[in-house]
């Protein structure tokens, strides 16, 4: 990439990234989507990304104290209030806590963050302290894999209520309102990227944000799939 | 200190550190408070805590990531909304500039940040580094001086509205809703310190970083003397 893309070219790029990269490609998903999981790999797979719920709003707090204006962290704040939840609804976390439960997780044992697989905890660090340690534009960009996730929340909710019985819709109810909110949520990143990423390095570096963020969000499906599907190897203390 | 004070004992050595070192005592708001100060005196005063007041929200996100539950998160988050405001009301920051514009100063210059004293500048960041390399505990610690600021909040209120000609109450909205919101803010504070404290090491911790943020206070009302009152000297580019 040598010359700097308008707006629709660097949106195609990045539309380009999540049609070869996404976590919806991934093996680990296809089995959960269509009906081919256990039940104790389902709970693996909820537990696991127990976690990555757990850490998102720590990640956007971070983020949050990148931005300089008010603007800015108010638009930003808003992803914490649907994670930790407001006056008027609980958050994602609490959502995702009702999902561990109703497949039979226990919430105490959940929350200890023990029974993680090194794996994911690694794979989410790794988020964490990229947002930490890179710039705020790099920051943004490594949130825009939420461009891609309507498709996959569709596909799951749909394929996850079809074919287990011991998942209900109110078990779901973290994925309802994540279909209003990451569209707006990424509506301001992608502007944000778009305006800031001015020079040729910056789209690049904006390109492998998210690149980087697809390969978290693979990982920790790989995670899964290598101790719980095939072959099946834990460490010591894992789920 | 060598035993674990109890809860009462606690908060009497924290009021203690206020009543010896808070900067409503440093000679710089003795001058402003009782209308010894010139316009341009009070224009400087404005125009560096307005570096401070830029620097609390980003300071209030750092702390919020150090949180691991959404129910403190959530209570911190308050802080947030009083700083950059929400669907209801303006933010901090902003009522901040209104009383920088009022009292003269351009908006835009107050906006770029030249024209701070680098003491100012040095300290405010080292509130922010204090925040973001201490333990969570410290970090709440040190946000303690609130528990000092409604007293002084009330005499700069009445005496700058006494003094000064060029303010009238429009100006000071700033400070009306700190009445209110600093005491919520003490209160989880107090609490958190006091429930976390539980050693000796600890508790000291605690006095420490009260006494190190009333130090960084202290110190921009010191670049203010120094520079605006007496000698008065400036470095390049101050206002």
């Amino acid at each position: 990439m040598n010359k700097l893309l308008n707006r629709e070219e660097f949106v195609e790029l990045l539309n380009g990234i999540g049609k070869l990269r996404y976590h919806n490609l991934h093996p680990f998903h296809k089995l959960l989507h269509s009906g081919k999981c256990s039940k104790i790999q389902v709970q693996a797979w909820a537990l696991n990304r127990y976690y990555y719920q757990y850490s998102i709003p720590i990640k956007d707090a971070i983020l949050l104290s990148k931005f300089e204006n008010s603007d800015d962290r108010r638009q930003w704040r808003g992803r914490l209030n649907d994670h930790d939840g407001d006056s008027l609804q609980i958050g994602g976390l609490q959502r995702w806590m009702i999902l561990c439960e109703g497949i039979g997780l226990d919430k105490n044992y959940v929350q200890t963050l023990e029974g993680i697989s090194p794996t994911t905890r690694f794979a989410v660090e790794a988020y964490i302290n990229f947002v930490r340690n890179k710039s705020l534009l790099e920051a943004v960009a490594s949130s825009l894999t939420e461009m891609f996730s309507p498709n996959i929340i569709s596909e799951r909710f749909s394929g996850m209520l079809q074919h287990y019985d011991f998942v209900d819709k109110d078990m779901l109810g973290y994925f309802i309102p994540r279909l209003y909110q990451a569209p707006n949520d990424v509506n301001f990143a992608i502007n944000f990227v778009c305006n800031n990423a001015t020079t040729v390095e910056l789209q690049i570096s904006v390109l492998k944000a998210l690149e980087f963020k697809c390969d978290v969000l693979w990982t920790m499906c790989d995670a899964l799939y290598y101790s719980y599907v095939s072959p099946g190897f834990k460490t010591y203390g894992m789920f």
